[in-house]
């Protein structure tokens, strides 16, 4: 990162963290529920909302089936907690669906999810930002004037946080989660004092309006699907429950217990949440539309276009604290809040989602070096430009972004939960102790029905929101499938044309000798440098190359050499034309003929400058030659580089850079928690992506 | 370029010829004319018609001072041509004006011409494109209806083929050229033969309207200050005459008599063409006026905005030809196409100058490299830009960019000249031959009046221009000038520090002995290649190196090497936390610690691949382990490729590239007919800009 931006920074928030240390901060589970659990919980934001909405087409008497879409989530919500309770205990590396669907279903379903998980992740973003917004507008009336562009606004900032690598503390996530949780148990408990105890009748806004239905006294298959898709929306309030099963290596010991418990208490809090609002919503008669300008009536006029539907939880609040109180301030804020960090989740879950696919070779390799900066910033940089665009094309409504949302989310839910069935087969087939084998057929129970479950819901989910902006996040899962395995086709054709052969521990065409050449321009420093370095090498053969495209300088080159009396012979290549490149090459490429199992070794003396700018000034016509160079059998090319003074400030920007703290470290826990990532079958013969060290260990 | 684009290319223009077949492309005098002086004769489509406009502002009668401003004109274009001349013989290498400047006035001269030059391309696209496309225009109606866009469009198809590096034909100029100029002499003869011989009466579409003069009855100094705008409007006949100056290898032997005859030949053309025009403009009773919307009134009546002032030399072809007949549309086809054409040899001008400049150092040294395809294209889009950014500001109305035009030429004109009477009096100091010393005293004479009145118009132009845009021109210069002399002040503060020190051949640390280490990933052909060549450099110490990023992968790496019984050492570095490069660097500069006289040599097997996405794919971590260690002193980093079969593709398109041709070759003559550039002062010392062989030859 730059400087400048640095110093207020290291003063915010201190020296970042370096991921060698991050060791030191495993989480406690008072923090970890804050950590993986701001998506979910924030979730209950929207999603009763969005429950009666849909009802809300067949008019309000609708409503009253409500309280049993509630249920049906709740009992959505248990199953798949206690579905990842499963996971957490089987799989305590945190590799997630992903990983549990790779090793159980093979690397088709494997990537599937990947597929439908990033989706989702953009997803989050997108719904989380937009419905942060709405909450944010009911208190500031500004930021709903200005929806989409408030939107972007934070989407931008919170990509240049993540760019920037801002340690991501855990209190940063605890205080507003913590917050928000209270205030709306505090809500809901007020507002039960004041229904039950004290009798008030508290009134939402919109308590007196009446609702249009566009389809009156809706019955039957109609009336069943319409339930479904309130349902369906309903089930948005189960995203983000896969992240704590990620995240297991960062919870301190007992770590899969702690896990555990965590996942059931965050279950907990977000269904209560859930019903409570939902109750509240009833008893304070709030009346939401799916197109409010069009079909809320006050006194049986349509309220008209320029009217602004408040998210449920902000009417709630108002009929239970009173418009503009203090507490129906905080609440609106730590809402909005949450919902921002739980689109932050998304930055974390995206690039480390990422490291693992390219571990496996369906990403660029350099995708998985932990904390690699530039590949963190490109998932970071994809990740926001496609929830932007989501953002845009919907006006930032986060009604309309929620059709998109948790198909994706159910894809994985039941991939992973048929893989962990297939894993409790695998062990049961070899465990012997009955006990063990109780527990376990016990647990494949319990996976079994969540992914019957949750398959039904996929179903539901498709069938009534396909049309409505779902098959949008299929094409998605369809483009990232794609890309994804057309990339692993390729490393693994590349795999095989590089496999070394059995047999000589050595090269088909085994060299004899190597021949060296120092390109000269003129005797300088750096050139003086190569020159000493190219005689350490004792080479078979050694000469200094020039090519003239300037008689005068080369035949003062030429004096220059003999008067400083080289040994070495000079060798001058004519170029009437004045070119570079193409006379080395063939003179190189005649050597090569000359003696076919010969090497040559051409060493380029180099500049190494600081800036980009002097980096246009120098060293182009070097590179030009290195790189057409590169494409000549049977050459190596050597830089020997001279570090110019200014070349002092690159150097102290490259170790800022690996100061630099990936995003989401923290909840991936330190690495040497992470075991060996499962293996894909043709893993072992991957090739080293990016050639050098970084190949194939990644 | 893209095979795509190639194919047609091959077929429209045959295969590009290759620079170093240059030599056989030498212009007679018949093709050199229209090659260089296309922009010069091109000019009178607007020159005329800019001095009736400025008049016009003092009214109709202003108009019966036009004549002698077109005297004034001639004898100026006289003038430089005289001048001209003595700059071809004495300076045959094509340098132009810069050299001429730069040797005689010194570097700071030197780069206000350069300077001035470059901004002035850019005016002569602008202008030329500009004023073409309302030639046009008043043919085909369209055009001049999307005036801004067509011209953009224009120049965009000029940069695409320049960028393309379109073989420059001289006969795809000299058809257009030759047309126009017959087609106007033509209509001056038939002109003249009908209003003497016949006594036709020959009415202009505009001979009708009358002008409403700003400034009534203008006299005394106001009248004056008129008179020389309008003078100073009129010397943009003169623009491109240098053109030749710098073009002199490219003739035939005797190349500095022929190019001197062909200038002369230019210039009578450009008069008679001019003063032809503006008398048929008078007898035609042609009115233009500078804001014609408003100041041109019919029968009393503004005319309007929608009015469109059709250029001088279209509305007299009009009243000679006849409206709509063949030689009226054939001529103002002609003049579009041959003002498009003074806009390509800018294209052609601009890179050109930036090469010699770059031989100074005042730009990257690449720009320099004959027929550098990257240089060029950054010339010719950075000349484009400019170009288009004027366009669009002043609404492709060549009457307002012509405001800007000229300062730039006679600022290099009346340095040129200038310099040009101090190379005379150099010479005359020691010539001793008394027929020689006649000659040069008579040429000395001649370039001081051509530097007394270039100067003097130089002045006047500024007068009458300044707060009409001028200064526009004059802020283009500055800025060019700044960059060019921060780039030059870089490479001698460079040279400083890399300067070799007298004495001992050799760095000011000799180093004893070299630590070769491998980069092994895992073993696969690339790294057997590695290690094969390893061994062939004979170095003090040779070791594998690996980073331990995954326990299982390094342990099958250990296994591997041992089964296959390699004798190189395997040293396994540890690296918990995934990271390749910090590992690395660590290690290489404990080895330096351990002893600092000796150099590491680190080798890194690398692929080379074909395509842009799959170098994205590969390589990634070794180039950036590559770039930090290029920090690390006593470093030398050395890549053995390994050409994977996509690579071939790359390969094809590296031929390609090496095919093309430098737009304005055959202006620029074959490169063995270049001399030595004149030398800057400190240019001997000059560093090597480049570093490798491309270096200080350039």
């Amino acid at each position: 990162m730059s400087k400048l931006t640095d110093v207020p920074k290291r003063i915010l928030i201190g020296r970042a963290l370096r991921s060698d240390r991050l060791g030191e901060t495993l989480l406690p589970k008072r923090i970890a529920l804050p950590v993986f659990a701001s998506d979910p919980l924030s979730s209950v934001a929207y999603a009763p909302g969005e429950v009666l909405l849909v009802l809300s087409i067949a008019g309000v008497s609708a409503y009253h089936f409500s309280p049993w879409i509630a249920v049906a989530v709740v009992v959505l919500m248990f199953t798949v907690v206690a579905s990842y309770r499963q996971n957490v205990h089987a799989y305590p590396s945190g590799g997630g669906d992903y990983e549990v669907a790779n090793t159980n279903l093979g690397p088709k379903a494997g990537l599937t999810v990947a597929s439908a998980l990033l989706v989702d992740y953009v997803l989050t973003v997108a719904v989380s930002i937009a419905s942060g917004i709405e909450n944010l507008g009911s208190a500031i009336p500004f930021v709903v004037e200005h929806k989409v562009f408030c939107a972007i606004a934070v989407i931008v900032l919170l990509t240049l946080m993540n760019l920037r690598g801002v340690k991501e503390s855990g209190k940063l996530f605890a205080i507003p989660t913590y917050v928000f949780v209270t205030g709306v148990f505090l809500m809901i408990a007020w507002g039960a004092f004041r229904g039950i105890v004290l009798g008030d009748t508290m009134k939402a806004p919109t308590a007196d309006f009446t609702i249009k239905a566009e389809h009156q006294g809706l019955a039957g298959f109609a009336l069943v699907f319409l339930l479904l898709r309130a349902f369906s929306s309903g089930c948005a309030a189960l995203t983000g429950v896969e992240a704590i099963s990620n995240g297991v290596p960062a919870f301190r010991k007992p770590k899969s217990k702690n896990a555990a418990s965590t996942l059931a208490a965050m279950g907990l809090l977000a269904v209560t949440m859930f019903c409570g609002i939902i109750a509240l919503a009833m008893a304070t008669n709030v009346r939401m539309a799916e197109r409010p300008a069009h079909d809320l009536l006050e006194n049986g006029v349509a309220v008209g276009s320029d009217y602004v539907q408040n998210p449920v939880i902000s009417q709630v609040a108002e009929a239970v604290f009173g418009s503009g109180s203090f507490l129906f301030i905080v609440l609106a804020a730590a809402t909005a809040l949450v919902l921002f960090l739980a689109a932050n989740t998304a930055y974390n879950g995206f690039p480390l989602l990422g490291s693992i696919l390219a571990q496996d070779r369906y990403l660029p390799r350099q995708l998985h070096t932990r904390g690699d900066r530039l590949a963190f910033s490109n998932g970071i940089v994809l990740l926001a430009g496609a929830a932007i665009l989501l953002i845009w094309i919907y006006g930032a409504d986060s009604t309309r972004l929620i059709q998109l949302y948790i198909v994706g989310v159910f894809v994985s839910f039941t991939l992973s939960q048929t893989g962990m069935v297939r894993h409790w087969n695998r062990h049961l087939a070899t465990e012997k102790d009955q006990a063990k084998r109780r527990h376990m057929v016990r647990s494949r129970a319990i996976n079994a029905f969540g992914a019957f479950f949750t398959g039904l819901v996929l179903v539901v989910v498709l069938g009534t929101k396909f049309t409505h902006g779902a098959w949008v996040a299929l094409l998605g899962m369809v483009i990232f499938y794609a890309t994804m395995s057309a990339i692993r086709k390729h490393y693994d054709r590349v795999a095989e044309e590089i496999a070394a052969p059995e047999g000589p521990s050595d090269d088909s065409v085994r060299p004899s000798r190597v021949h060296s050449v120092v390109l000269i321009s003129k005797i300088h420093r750096p050139t003086l440098r190569a020159l000493a370095y190219a005689k350490l090498m004792r080479s078979d053969s050694l000469e200094a190359l020039s090519v003239n495209v300037d008689p005068a300088e080369t035949k003062a080159l030429r004096d220059e050499w003999e008067r400083r009396g080289f040994t070495v012979p000079l060798k001058i290549l004519d170029s009437p034309y004045r070119e570079i490149t193409r006379p080395v090459i063939e003179y190189v490429k005649g050597l090569r003929r000359e003696s076919p199992r010969d090497v040559v070794s051409v060493i380029i003396p180099e500049y190494v400058v600081g800036h980009w700018y002097e980096h246009l000034l120098h060293n182009q016509s070097a590179l030009r030659l290195k790189g057409r160079l590169l494409f000549t059998p049977g050459v190596m090319v050597t830089s020997v580089p001279y570090q110019l003074e200014s070349s002092e400030v690159a150097k102290k920007r490259a170790r800022r850079r690996s100061e630099w703290t990936a995003p989401g470290s923290v909840r991936r826990g330190p690495a040497e928690q992470r075991p060996k990532e499962p293996s894909g079958p043709s893993r072992p013969s991957g090739p080293s992506g990016p050639s050098g060290p970084s190949g194939p260990k990644r």
